[in-house]
């Protein structure tokens, strides 16, 4: 299957679709931080949401218009600056009310609107420069609106991450863009705090639920940067038909695959991207496991080691410390047989059947000077496999998180 | 019930228990880094090993033993600067000749002794340093040896961990002693690389076991420096009978729970100095939930807000950025009612039922400046409670992990 990527393209990159940004000034006067994503069509919607149980104002909001409102829906309103976390029956008038005033600017109705907001847990939004953003982005909306719209949506992120692809889907071209954000409180189970989805695809919404599940699993739900699962994660994706193709209803429609494939592969782009800019990171990791008795071990193994604080901090000193790497796999609860392991970092291998290999330091260190580390664990138990992507532990993360209210 | 702590004393402080230490040069010249300690008369043994499936030879060999004298034994061999885990046959064959040799110089069976190893996981041990080292500690035998093994098993640790109390049970004074490593690759599930309890109390092994079990899972098993589980944790008990106190048979049998309380004292002690000491660290994390819906719901969330990077890195930098903590909770597995909770950095009020309260930073402040932060988190669902303790995560840590191999 051929996948065309539009370069420098992101959300309003498919047809009928617009985003408008304002500066709301909700924690840094003269930035973006506040954008609205906009179907001209009527459209279907589907969400991923954070598993942790402390979910912000803005994810309850959300999860209630998609039921309300059967999976159809028209935009997402975005902040950056203030979670909405934490803040009880306000924050929850308060989320409600950001879709109210889109849905009026916009001219459609508040239950086809979500929401979404990232930033310090346990704030206030200041609802007058809110309220205010939200009319001046509905007044800025854009076909072009998509770059500033990923900027937007940006807090210690060093870089916007958007991605736009075409691809043939049941005899169409089918156009897919899409943004995130990242950096920091990135644990699978949603792994990052926002990302919107746009599709001209016309996809009945149930199977568009089916179909961003399948691609969040494989892709944002692999990617860790410090193991903590935020109050706010949200995974976005519209479809508004604009394409023409026949309705997907059905996951053995014509075209169906295909477009699970583009909304993987613009889904794994951002998770990457996500992990290449997590907070001070200087190197980017990523961790395949084969061989294992199942994609679950598989996945369960992998996640582990890039979530290891050892293993991060290793990496950050390109100290080839791999006896980590399967401490991590033994208690990250895959089962494998520990004696049966291959190891390598780079094309150097340091483990052959469970035994520790002397390996070759100097060619160990060049793999772990580059800015992208490659592990590769076989487990010679089975067919499983899976990659996971995160990013090391630096000074600067540390630096970071030690004063990020301030 | 009265506990009398012994000052500056640690393994050998109950009757009939001598430790001695050698500066093998396993790692280093010219600092201890292999100890034995052992009871002078028959004794009981218990242990609690790590549940990390990739288990390193040492631990597979004490296990082994255990099973295979049925809880009787005598001695404990350590080394640190190899962790003798990925070693595969070469490793087991090792971790028995090293039980062996030390069970020929101190005239008993290999079954009765044990062994442990901290360090470089992936190496093999230096067999020749080792042996020689075991000889010499075999040699240096002495009733006041307790301190220089607490610090012969020190790896990165700053400060040996020893402890020593006296307490009264079934009408004889019963005397604890115990040492412990700790610093890095420290997680609930053996939380603790290296523990070792003497006691002169008469307790039958099975009983023993039953007793450290329970001791472990509220000590030790609340502890987190960084989330890794490692290969090689191991807790160790021997109990020799040297107070003459009736044998401990049941756990209804007079002076158990005076027994059990003291042994819970002890790893207490030993793992709040493992929090203390942390890779790193620069404060100390206590973290109590109270009103859990259960005990264990209370232990989730107390480990999980331990274990967040980002709150360890926020009370680092000094920044009550309490909605991390609600967030790990959240995140922990522990079932609560976000909207009940109470919080407390210090004695400063943070979340009121769920809501965020408006709170004196310069006051926080106070709390937050302090070498040991407490944090409270009243639930209001229950009367489950449970204390989790760990430290911050600093620019020292990643610097330490960065290079722990040279």
């Amino acid at each position: 299957m051929k996948i065309n990527v539009l370069e420098n393209q992101g959300v309003t990159a498919p047809n009928g679709f617009s985003a408008g940004s304002a500066m709301a000034g909700v924690k840094t006067p003269g930035r973006y931080d506040l954008t609205i994503v906009y179907s001209t069509v009527p459209a279907t919607m589907a969400a991923v949401f954070t598993e942790n149980i402390v979910r912000a104002a803005p994810v309850t909001v959300s999860q209630a218009h998609l039921k309300a409102n059967q999976g159809r829906g028209r935009a997402v309103v975005f902040n950056s600056g203030c979670a909405n976390a934490c803040t009880g029956d306000k924050g929850a008038a308060d989320a409600a009310q950001m879709t109210q005033t889109a849905a009026e600017a916009l001219g459609c109705s508040g239950e086809e609107v979500l929401v979404a907001s990232t930033g310090v847990i346990g704030a206030y939004l200041p609802m007058d420069k809110i309220l205010a953003g939200i009319g001046a982005a509905a007044a800025a909306m854009d076909e072009k609106g998509g770059g500033t719209a990923a900027r937007a949506i940006m807090t210690t992120d060093l870089i916007p991450k958007e991605i736009a692809i075409e691809l043939e889907a049941g005899g169409k071209t089918v156009t897919i863009g899409a943004m995130a954000k990242g950096s920091g409180m990135i644990h699978p189970n949603m792994a990052t705090l926002l990302a919107m989805v746009t599709t001209d695809c016309a996809i009945e919404a149930g199977l568009l639920r089916e179909a961003l599940g399948e691609a969040c699993d494989a892709t944002f739900n692999m990617v860790t940067v410090d193991g903590d699962t935020s109050t706010n994660d949200s995974l976005f994706v519209i479809a508004n038909g604009a394409a023409g193709n026949e309705v997907l209803r059905g996951s053995a429609d014509a075209g169906y695959r295909e477009f699970v494939e583009g909304l993987t592969y613009v889904c794994k782009h951002l998770a990457q991207l996500i992990a290449r800019d997590g907070e001070g990171a200087t190197k980017y990791i990523e961790m395949k496991v084969e061989g294992a008795k199942s994609r679950q071990d598989a996945r369960l193994a992998a996640k582990a080691v890039v979530g290891s604080s050892l293993v991060k901090a290793a990496i950050y000193g390109k100290d080839a410390n791999w006896g980590r790497i399967l401490c991590a796999m033994g208690y990250s609860g895959a089962d494998f047989d520990p004696d049966a392991v291959d190891l390598y970092i780079g094309d150097v291998q340091m483990m052959d059947k469970g035994k520790a290999l002397i390996f070759d330091e100097a060619a160990a260190l060049v793999w772990l000077e580059k800015d992208e580390v490659r592990i590769l664990a076989k487990l010679n138990g089975g067919e499983g496999e899976a990659t996971a992507w995160g990013c090391d532990l630096t000074h600067e993360y540390v630096t970071i998180n030690g004063s990020y209210r301030s």
